[in-house]
C-alpha cells in the first residue's frame, strides 16, 4: 500500500482498480474455471467484497443489511471458521450469481463501507480494513493470472485490452553481485502494513554469496530447451521429472511450438517470443532445473532479502530455494484472520519480489509469496545465485 | 416432425424453437458444464448450427463463406471423420465464442440456409436436412435437461420461466394390460423420417406378457424409499449397488430431504413432491431395482413397441430391459452421418416413449432412445411389465 | 460335468483337478494380483473351498468345526448375503493365509465333505453340491487365465509346465454354413446340471443367417493389424476407440512386437505367432471391430446356439453380439445362491462355447458365459456371422 | 556404522543382518506391496544386492559373471542413470524372481564380494562399498517398516518373532531444557562415514529455545484425541486437514478403536496401548497439529542438532519443522551415486534421531532422514520445542 493517508481514499482506489482490471472482459469470461488453481473472475470480485461484508460490516455497522445470506456459501474461500463453502472445484459450475449481481453486490458493500469509513475513526478496525485492501490487491494479481489462463487456453486465443500498462521492463544483461557472509537480519520492521508471515525481524547467518542482477531471459531459457534440458533427468528433482513426463511439459506455460517456431500467448494474443524479456510462467521445478543446468542455484529467501537493495526486482515473482515455513516466534492471530497464512506453511516454496501484475505499492522486499512447486500460472521467473 | 409440408417452414420452426427455449436464460447460464454429461447451452446452439454449416452449406452452397474456421474445432461433438474436436470435459472452460457470437453464428447460417432452401429443391439433400432438424430436436431436449442440471445444482436454486408448457400430465392409477405372445413385428416402416437405428422392420417372438398402463408415481417410489429399497442389495444389480454406495445415492436426482421432508428441484424452483406425478430422473439401476422390489420387471423394447398402441406414453422416457443393439441387417451409412448411432451400440440401455421435454412430433413408437445405466439427468421414468 | 454317476467321485475328481492345475507353480505365484480382474491362485483355492464350507458343511454337518472364522472375511467373493468381504483390489496384498495354510484348509474341508458325502444321500443337497462343483470348474478356468496373466506380465516371462494337455486343436480354414430363419428354441432343457441363467427354454425368431465353421485365425487377425485396423476409428464402437487410445492397445493381449516381429506369451514362454491358430485374448471391442472391418458381424447368442450342432467349438470363448440379459421368466433363486448370476445382467456381453482352458465336460451349447467388453484376459476368440 | 575396522567383516555383518531380520517370515510375506510406499521384502533383499553387483562387481571385478541380466530391470529403484526400471507400483505384482532365487542371488554376489574384498585394498572403492553398506542399513529399517505394514494390514493380524530386540526403551516424563541462541554450527565433520546431505559443516544463527527431553507419549497423544484434536481444523495445516478428512484419519497408523478401547498392532500382534511409550507412526501433519494443540512447536533441525548432546534420542524418528533442503555449498556427486539424495530435496520434511528399527551404529546426530508430510508408516514420533 503506497503512501495514501486517507483510508477512505485508499479503499476507493483499491476497489476501483479491481473493476478496472475487468473493464474489457466479455460477460462469459467471468464465469469459467479451467483448472482448480484458477478462480472465475466474478468469484474474485465477489470474494474480496465478501471479506469486507463479513469481517467489517456485519459485526460493526449497526443496522447493516446483509446483501444475500447465500453469498457466504458461494464466496467464502477457505475460512473454515466462518462456515460452509462451495468446494473449490465447483466454482466454475456456478452460473449464478450473475456478473451483474456481483457488481450490484460490490456497490452495496462499497456504499456501506463509504458510510462506515466516513463515520468511523475507530482505530481498532483500521488494521483489519487495511488487511482487506491488501487481500484485494492479492486478488488483483490473481485476476490477471486467471484471466490470462482462461483466454490463453481458449482455442481462439483472444486478446484483451488492459486498462493498465502491462509491459515487461527492459532486462539488461546481468552481472554477478557479491555479498559477504555473516549474521544478517531479515523480516519486516516498521510502521506500515505487512502480513503476519513477514514478522518478526530476526537474525540469520548466511555464507558469502553472489546473486545475478538480472532475471533469466527467454533467450537463455531457449538455450536450456535447445540443449535438451527437458530431456535430461539429471537437472531435475525426482518429482519434477515425474511431473514433466506425466504432463508432457516441454516449455514454460503459454509457449507453443508452431511450425518449429516458439510462440507464446500474451494479452495481445499469440506472439513470437521476445528474447530479452525475462522468462515467465515457469514452475519451481523448471527454475531449479535451469539453475542446475547452469551449474548454479536459486537464492535463498534470506540471500534475496539481503541483496534486494542492490538488484532491480519487480517483473517476475522470483522462485527461491527456500521452503515456506514460519519465522522464529511466528504465531497465528486468533479467529478467522489467523487462517490467513500460517496454515499454508508446508510443501510450498517462497517467491520474492513482485511481478508486472502486482498492484503498485503492494509488495516490498520482505514480502513472502508462496506457491506449490509445479505451479506455472503465476508471473514467475528465475534469478540465479551461487 | 409434425405435419409441416414445407421444408423451409420446418427449418424455421425448429430453429426458432431452440432459441425460444433459451429465452429467459441469463448470459452466464449458457457457459457452464457441471458434469461431463451436460453441455453448456451455448454449445448446443452452436453445435446444431455447425451441423447445417458442415454437412449442407459448405459442400453444397456455392460461394458460401464459412463463419469462422475455428468453430469446427469448438462445435464438433464426436464426428471423428470431420476433424479435431475439443475434448468433452473442456466445453465448460470456453468463455469464447461468446453467447452473442453464437447467436450471430446461428443467424449467419440461418440466412444462408433460407437462401439455400429457397433456391433448392434438390431432393437428394432433403433427407440430410431433415436429419439435421431431428438432430436439433434431440438437442432441444438436451438443452432442457442440461439447463435444469445447471440451475438445479446451483446453491441458489433459481427458477426459470419457460416459453413452453412444461407440466406433467395427469397420471391416473394404472391397470395391467395383457398381451398374447407369438411372432410380432417391430421397427420402423413407412415414408416419414426415422433414425437408422429404427430400421428395418423385422419379426420377433415374444411370450405372453402384461404391461402397466401408467408410469410409476412419486408416491409408489416413496414407498420403495421408505421400505429401505436403497439399503437392500438384493434388489440391485451388482454394479448398481456399487454405484449407489460410491456416490451415496438415496433418491432420484434433484430430490433433497429437508427437515425430513422430500423436496425436489423443478423449473419453478425447489418444491414439495407431487405424489401422483410419474417419478422422474431415475437411472436404469433404480428403475430395475424398483421393479425387482415390486416382484415384476421392466418391459423389453419389443413388448413396449407392441403395447404402445394401448398405453398412454410421453411424460417420461421409459427405461426398458433391453440393451441398445443393432436390429437384424443394420448397416451404418457411409461417411460422417454413419457415425450417428451405430457406434454407440454397446453398454447402453434402450428407452422408449418420449418426455415432457421432447419436442412435439419428434418421437414415435419405434423411436429408440439410449443412455448409460447410471445416468439420471434425463427425464426418465419407470413402466412395469410382467 | 461329465458322466460320473457317483457324487463323491465327482467331488474328488473336481477338487483334485484344481490342485493339479497348480502343480508346478512356485509358492510366490499364488500370491499376487497384478490387475483387479485377476485373483491370486491361492484365493481361488480358498474361495472354492469356502463355498463348500459355508453352504454345505456349516449348515448341514453336525458338529462341523469351522477351520478359521476369519476365512469368511478373506475368501468370500461377492456374496453380500453372507457377510463382509475383503475388497477385491486388496486380494493381492494378503500374504496370509499362506499357501500351505490354504492347502490345509482344502484338506480339512475335503475330509469333512468325504465324510458328509459318505453318510448323506439327502437328495435336497445334491443340487447345491453340484453347483459348488460347477463353481469350482469355473474357477479352474480362471486359475489358468490368472496364472497366465501373472506369469505373462512378469519381465522374466517364465514358462509353466502344465499337468493337462493345453494345445489348440487344428483350426482348418472355415466355410460359411447357412441357416434358414424362423421360430426356434433356445435355453437349457433336460435333466443334467445347468446354471439358472440358461433356463428356461423359450422361442425366439431369427432371420436367415450364415455362420463360419472356423474361428478367426491369427493370420487373419494379422491382416487386420497390417491394414491399420487399430488406427481406423470407423471399425470401432465409440467407447472401444476410447479404450484403445487410452490404453494404447495395438494387438491382442500377450502380443509383443519385438524387432518388428510379433511374438506372444504362452505357457511355454515367449514364442512366435502360429498363423493358423485361432486368435486369442481379444476384447469384445476388438472382436466387433474385426468383424466390421470384414464387412460382417458377430453372431447373436440365439444364432450361435442354433448353429452349434453344425460347427466345431471349444477352443476359444466366442464373443457374441448379444448383451447378457435374463431369459423370459428368469427368476433369481432365494438366498445367497440367488446372487450367482442375475445381479451381473447389465453391461456385459455373452460368450458362447468353451476354451482350451475349460474343464472337460463343464460347458454345453446352452452355456452362457459373460464378460465386460474391454476384457482380454480370458481365452476369447472370434467367430463371424452374417 | 560402528567401529569395525575390517571392511570385509563389516560387509559380512551388515549383509547377514538383513537376512536375520527376515528369519521368521513366511515365503508369501516377501512378495506383496499393499501400498506404493511399501516394497516387498524380497525386493529389498534383491535391490541392496543389486547395488553391490552394479556399482562394485560389474565395473571392478575382472571376469565377474552377472547373475541375471534381467535383474537390473527388476531391482533398480530409481537410478535413472543405470537404465530402465520396473515402475514402483508394480513391485508387488512380481512373483518371480522367487524368494529362493533372491537368496541365491545374494549368495552369488556375496561370494564374489568376499573374493573381491579379500584381494582388494584399493582405497578408491572403499568409500563406495561403505556407502553400499549404509544403503543396506537404510533398507534394513525399511524392511521392518514394510514387514510391519504387510502383516499389520492383514485381517489376521499375524505376530512375527523378530531375531533382534525390539522394545521401546523407557520414556521418563520429560523436562524443558533451555538453549541460548547465537551463531552455532551444524553438519557433519570428521573422518567417519556420512551421507552427502550432511555435509558441509556450516554456521547457522538460532534464537533462544527450549526443547523437551522426552518424546511425546501415547498417554499425551490420547489426550489430544480425547480433546477432539482430529476434529478441530485450527490445529492443522490446510493440507493436513484435507488429508485427514479424505482418508478419514482418526489416530496414528495401526491404532484401532475396538469396543471403545484403543488397540494397536505390534510385532506381537494386536495389543493394548502402552501409555508411557512414545507415540509412533504419526505423520508430520499429526506431529505438527499435536504441537499446535499444546501451544508449542516442533524443533528445527538446527535446534535439534544443537540440543542432541543433552537429550536422549533413538526410539522414534523425530519430525522437525524443517523442510529437506540442501546445505550451503551442497553439490551432487557425479554419476549414479549423485542421485542418492539431492533429487529428493523438495516437498519433504527432515526427521532427526533414529528409531528402534534403525540398525545399531547407523545413525548419528547429523543424520538427516526425510519423508513426505502425510507418511505414517515409518517409526516416527514427536519431540516438542518452543
Amino acid at each position: 500500500m503506497s503512501e495514501v493517508n486517507n483510508l477512505l481514499e485508499q479503499y476507493k482506489n483499491v476497489r476501483k482498480h479491481s473493476v478496472d482490471l475487468c473493464a474489457n472482459l466479455q460477460n462469459e469470461d467471468y464465469v469459467v474455471q479451467p483448472i482448480v488453481d484458477v478462480s472465475p473472475p466474478k468469484w474474485h470480485l465477489g470474494h474480496t467484497t465478501w471479506f469486507f461484508e463479513t469481517f467489517i460490516l456485519k459485526p460493526n455497522l449497526n443496522g447493516y443489511k446483509e446483501f444475500d445470506s447465500q453469498y457466504n456459501f458461494v464466496f467464502n474461500s477457505y475460512y473454515e471458521t466462518v462456515g460452509a463453502r462451495v468446494i473449490r472445484t465447483d466454482r466454475g459450475n456456478l452460473s449464478r450469481p450473475s456478473v451483474s449481481d456481483v457488481y450490484t453486490y460490490r456497490r452495496h458493500v462499497d456504499d456501506n463501507m463509504f458510510r462506515f469509513l466516513d463515520d468511523n475513526i475507530d482505530e481498532n478496525l483500521t488494521e483489519l480494513i487495511v488487511l482487506g485492501l491488501n487481500h484485494e490487491q492479492q486478488h488483483q494479481e490473481l485476476l490477471l493470472t486467471d484471466i490470462k489462463y482462461i483466454l490463453g487456453h481458449n482455442p481462439l486465443f483472444p486478446a484483451l485490452k488492459l486498462s493498465i500498462p502491462f509491459n515487461s521492463l527492459h532486462n539488461p544483461r546481468g552481472t554477478w553481485e557479491s555479498f559477504k557472509g555473516g549474521v544478517n537480519e531479515m523480516g519486516f520492521e516498521g510502521d506500515g502494513f505487512c502480513f503476519d508471515n513477514e514478522r518478526g525481524r530476526h537474525k540469520i547467518y548466511v555464507e558469502d554469496f553472489q546473486i545475478n542482477t538480472s532475471l533469466v531471459s527467454n533467450r537463455e531459457y531457449l538455450d536450456f530447451i535447445s540443449d535438451r534440458g527437458y530431456q535430461d533427468f539429471r537437472h531435475w528433482h525426482a518429482e519434477g521429472w515425474e511431473w514433466l513426463k506425466t504432463r508432457n511439459v516441454r516449455a514454460p506455460l503459454y509457449w507453443h511450438s508452431i511450425d518449429s517456431m516458439w510462440m507464446n500467448y500474451t494479452f495481445d494474443g499469440l506472439k513470437g517470443i521476445t528474447p530479452e524479456e525475462p522468462v515467465c510462467h515457469v514452475s519451481f521445478y523448471e527454475a531449479s532445473a535451469f539453475a542446475a543446468w547452469k551449474g548454479v542455484r536459486l537464492p535463498t529467501e534470506a540471500e534475496w532479502e539481503i541483496a534486494s537493495e542492490r538488484i532491480h526486482w519487480g517483473q517476475r515473482w522470483e522462485w527461491t530455494g527456500s521452503a515456506y515455513l514460519p519465522y522464529p516466534g511466528f504465531k497465528k492471530a486468533p479467529g478467522a484472520i489467523g487462517e490467513y497464512n500460517g496454515k499454508f506453511m508446508v510443501n510450498q516454496m517462497v517467491l520474492r519480489g513482485a511481478s508486472v501484475a502486482t498492484p503498485q505499492g503492494h509488495s516490498r522486499n520482505t514480502y513472502r509469496n508462496f506457491f506449490h512447486a509445479p505451479q506455472q500460472w503465476q508471473f514467475t521467473g528465475i534469478r540465479l545465485a551461487e
